[in-house]
């Protein structure tokens, strides 16, 4: 049997996003964590941004290579004629669309860049310890981003629409790091609260949960499916 | 007939690629001008982001909105069942997406962010003149980047492979605003001008070369074929 193998950091919003997807479309596959920010990464040979994740794999008995979580989540699409991670719908799938690009975009800039630079890139590189203005700054930019995704999660089962999605699963990589850090005021957002009980429950988060962040404690419901 | 209407500003990078995309598509389409940053612009009350390129069109008798260039992007590729703009083969399907995803999020981060803010955003916004220091950091970072594709184009016929795909689209997008202002020093990439020459040849792309920026005139070369 072809071995599919993904080059991925747990604490990467992109390598999460890559698991949930792999597992939510039941493929299997075998992993390799690496630290993108070491000399000798071997994503660095594969991936000319250097970074993960990249999802070695077969197709036609050819070795296919795909570099970024776009990558992957199309060749995931391609594999079957049914939609597997975007909705029927093509208003579904715009919107399923859009999502990913905002936290592609949006939230990996406003967010991601401040808070997770704080919290998570600073002790793993030693850089000293956060900033309370950065901090704060992140915090209010999150609170931005959870109001309209609380607003998205009251309408609709699911982020994009009737069905789990794409977008689903890279606003749960995002928020589920943040999360592991204590980042995200569940009670406050209480619509997504129920989303993201909903998508933590299912098996393909279960490895996630199971992740640790080297010298930092995931706060105590990180792992908890009933938080 | 239902229509298809494009909102875009002509020198921002996603709304050109979303003209490409359309015209090479042989997709019709009426379109509207917008100015991203005034505060009656139409594009706020229509995408989240505020941001140009939105296209709204029908599909099945239903009013669909299409936000950010991967919904239009993914739209394109769903009406029918060929792929239009991604080619055929699994690995340069894989490597169509991969440059895709790195100018949305290297290019413009190290490029546009700087060189576009500078040369585009000033002037538009009265910000005050150009940074010579900003300009100079750019432009060393515009020359990795065109080395980059210059070794790709020295290899392909198209950027991702065999075919014209998405990444051609995308990239020419953001070169083509950057060329405007004379920051592309094509004679140092002989293989990204042939490139440059080949898909500016195109009859998608005339349209782009009509455009103007307001108070500054594009390089004597800008619309020229053989340039």
């Amino acid at each position: 049997m072809a071995e599919t193998l993904l080059y991925h950091f747990a604490f990467d919003p992109a390598s999460r996003a890559a698991r949930l997807a792999l597992g939510e479309a039941r493929i299997e596959w075998t992993e390799t964590a690496v630290r993108p920010w070491e000399a000798d990464c071997p994503v660095r040979d594969l991936n000319p941004s250097g970074m993960p994740p990249v999802l070695q794999t077969t197709h036609q008995g050819r070795a296919l290579t795909l570099c970024e979580i776009a990558s992957i989540l199309g060749w995931i699409e391609d594999r079957t004629k049914d939609a597997v991670l975007l909705p029927g719908d093509a208003a579904e799938r715009a919107e399923a669309r859009r999502l990913v690009a905002w936290f592609e975009r949006r939230f990996t800039d406003e967010v991601d860049a401040v808070l997770l630079h704080e919290r998570m890139e600073k002790p793993l590189l030693r850089l000293g310890p956060p900033e309370a203005r950065a901090l704060r700054e992140g915090r209010e930019a999150l609170k931005a981003h959870l109001a309209l995704l609380e607003s998205l999660a009251a309408a609709r089962d699911w982020l994009a629409g009737r069905r789990l999605s794409q977008a689903d699963l890279v606003a749960a990589a995002h928020l589920s790091i943040l999360d592991y850090f204590g980042e995200v005021p569940w009670a406050s957002w209480p619509s997504l609260k129920t989303w993201y009980m909903k998508i933590k429950s299912r098996p393909c988060f279960r490895p996630l949960l199971a992740d640790r962040f080297p010298g930092v404690a995931a706060v105590a419901w990180y792992a908890d499916l009933d938080f």
